[in-house]
């Protein structure tokens, strides 16, 4: 029957994404990793960031035209089935990635592997000379696969690679694809021996009228922090972008800035992805109050300059460490701050609301709902139609 | 500005039909409990159960001809724009279902809480005289609470709301006034006094290519019997309708039925809700094996002979139960067995896979995922286009 075999279709392609997102996503975190730890055993090798911004900037200038859009090109191919995603989108974004973890560039990783998992998607799709509504859903599979294993969080990955491509729906139609994609991916990055960060499990807390109001002024706060976010990475890449027209000056600059920066704050703890300091905020009542904005603005300096990543661990960091610092002064437990936090400027920043709810249960237990849910909608609402991935379409306004 | 007026009107009219919700369920809750408590302290009650059909099904039969649809008239009311629900819909399922449990009736309360919900979002809207689409948004605001307070699981009652309604998509239009509708609720129903049962805490169980394939033997035995329930049911509703033309006969025969049968097991377990049993499935190996049989045959004879209330807390005994048997058998932990089983049947004979899978987060904790969601799927895509909810529109085929 014409549906089984659909159904089958979509279960062998799915989990054929799926292995090629887990296994790019474990050498990834892999040497993710090895550069992590090279950078704080021989932090000198952060001043020449703004040298590697000169190199990576040259190569991608010389070879990646067509893949400079990164997120915003998935999103768009999807929509208008553009031309194949070129397959060294992979290789490239993954080396990029690296290198600018490896000098002390203050990015994510969800950008490399959801570029990493779409640009594999689509390679498979055209080798099999799929049709157009399938390759739409590998892509998202692609989005979904890279996405789950790159942070061992399957259902959070399936859910984004539905949710984000469209603002305000979530269309069930790549739902096979995306879950089997997004589930062997994370079995098969686990299985190459990569073990994922394990964050604190947060106690129960219960919603009162009182916690509710709370709740809203916190994600006032939390919008606010998403829109600056938002609004000065843009400014940062428009303004160099007409200032400085090559890209490997461009990088070299916001090296420099970096850098400098650095040497400001005295404390390499916003380089990187940052992820010590993201445990930290669960349990350290002092937690400087300005570490979110000094990880916000060492994130869009980073980004808006050229280098490349992501924005999810960074926005990790800046939630979590407002979301810490708010709990401090309204009385709340700081686990259940920092949690919500953490899911919630990034859910935000990528109009994904419901998949981020769904990774804050999958990374901190079940005890962040209903909280979580509830500032992320609200400030979701608020960060209005704006986003770190501007591709996104609209089917109709937020409100 | 206008956005800033309509989220206003959101948040107000959500919060409005969230506190008739949650009203309305915590009076349903405790006469329910009542209820329950005198039946099974009184056990002879249940031989009369023939005579209480007779009369439920005369009143019916008089003044319930408009609101005879139940659940597929909501789910029609918010496509077709159709007439105001009748505001008798609320007290009349009520008592309804509250006789149907005093009684000895299998039956569950989702329907009731459901048509209660949706009903008096349908008076307030009427009452506000406010136009087309907010409407369509405070119906579904109205399913959201009725189910998210009724059950506790106010994550779980805003996604039902959104997910039910269309097959296969889940739009974010009525986000904000189900998420308001369903919090309130619940914050209402328990401010005032209600305490919902405490389900036990599933310990985390590691996903393995093993597991997924029995998994999706689970899911397939899953499958079948949701299968099996829907059919069962239907068959015996057009049956009886077929051969007795007259509501309160066919119940009076629907309720003779259920006694001969409760006097044939030797058990009061299968009557009512079975919460004590649902519970004991997590934990007890001696679990009958023919269980969730015996619970199905009941829950379908008695909602197929016309006695009111919903299938949501009998299917999570037929889930529970066999997801028990199963896991016993498969050799997997029993009560992670029968916490996916609770929320996967519901969750395909609902076509709300997401929803049930939220809802089993909140029930039990966080480490359902992603098992749940797998199997959940899995069922949702096996039972094909059926569901208790005929009404239910398709966008597209599942596959």
């Amino acid at each position: 029957r014409e549906g089984w075999k659909r159904l089958g279709q979509w279960v062998a392609l799915g989990a054929l994404v799926g292995v090629a997102c887990g296994a790019a996503s474990a050498l990834f975190l892999w040497l993710l990793d090895l550069a992590t730890d090279f950078r704080t055993e021989h932090e000198i090798i952060v001043f020449t960031l703004p040298l590697a911004g000169l190199v990576i900037g040259a190569i991608y200038e010389r070879w990646g035209a067509p893949i400079e859009g990164g997120n915003n090109l998935v999103i768009d191919t999807i929509h208008d089935e553009g031309p194949q995603l070129p397959l060294r989108m992979a290789p490239m974004v993954l080396v990029g990635t690296v290198l600018t973890h490896l000098f002390g560039g203050s990015a994510g990783r969800e950008g490399t592997a959801v570029q990493m998992g779409a640009s594999l998607a689509d390679a498979i799709a055209f080798r099999l000379g799929v049709d157009g509504p399938v390759r739409r859903q590998l892509l998202a599979a692609g989005v979904a696969g890279g996405f789950g294993s790159v942070f061992g969080t399957p259902i959070a990955g399936c859910v984004f690679g539905l949710e984000f491509i469209v603002l305000g729906r979530l269309q069930h139609d790549a739902l096979v694809p995306a879950l089997v994609a997004s589930i062997v991916g994370d079995l098969v990055t686990r299985a190459l021996g990569i073990a994922h960060t394990p964050y604190p499990t947060i106690a129960p807390l219960a919603l009162t009228p009182l916690l509710l109001a709370q709740w809203a002024l916190f994600a006032i706060a939390m919008a606010a922090t998403t829109t600056a976010f938002i609004e000065l990475t843009h400014r940062i890449k428009t303004t160099l972008k007409a200032r400085v027209t090559r890209l490997p000056f461009r990088m070299f600059l916001g090296g420099a800035a970096v850098v400098a920066l650095w040497q400001l704050m005295g404390t390499s703890e916003y380089l990187g992805l940052g992820v010590p300091t993201i445990v930290r905020a669960f349990s350290d009542p002092s937690l400087p109050v300005y570490a979110f904005a000094a990880k916000l603005l060492f994130t869009a300096i980073t980004i808006g300059a050229g280098f490349l990543g992501g924005e999810v661990t960074p926005l990790f960091f800046v939630g979590a460490a407002l979301g810490s610092v708010l709990a401090r002064a309204m009385g709340l437990p700081i686990d259940m701050g920092a949690g919500v936090g953490l899911a919630v400027v990034f859910a935000a920043a990528s109009n994904a609301p419901l998949a981020l709810s769904i990774m804050a249960v999958e990374l901190l237990g079940a005890s962040v709902l209903p909280h979580v849910v509830i500032v992320a909608v609200i400030a979701y609402l608020l960060t209005g139609h704006r986003g770190i991935y501007p591709s996104q379409r609209l089917t109709r306004p937020k409100w």
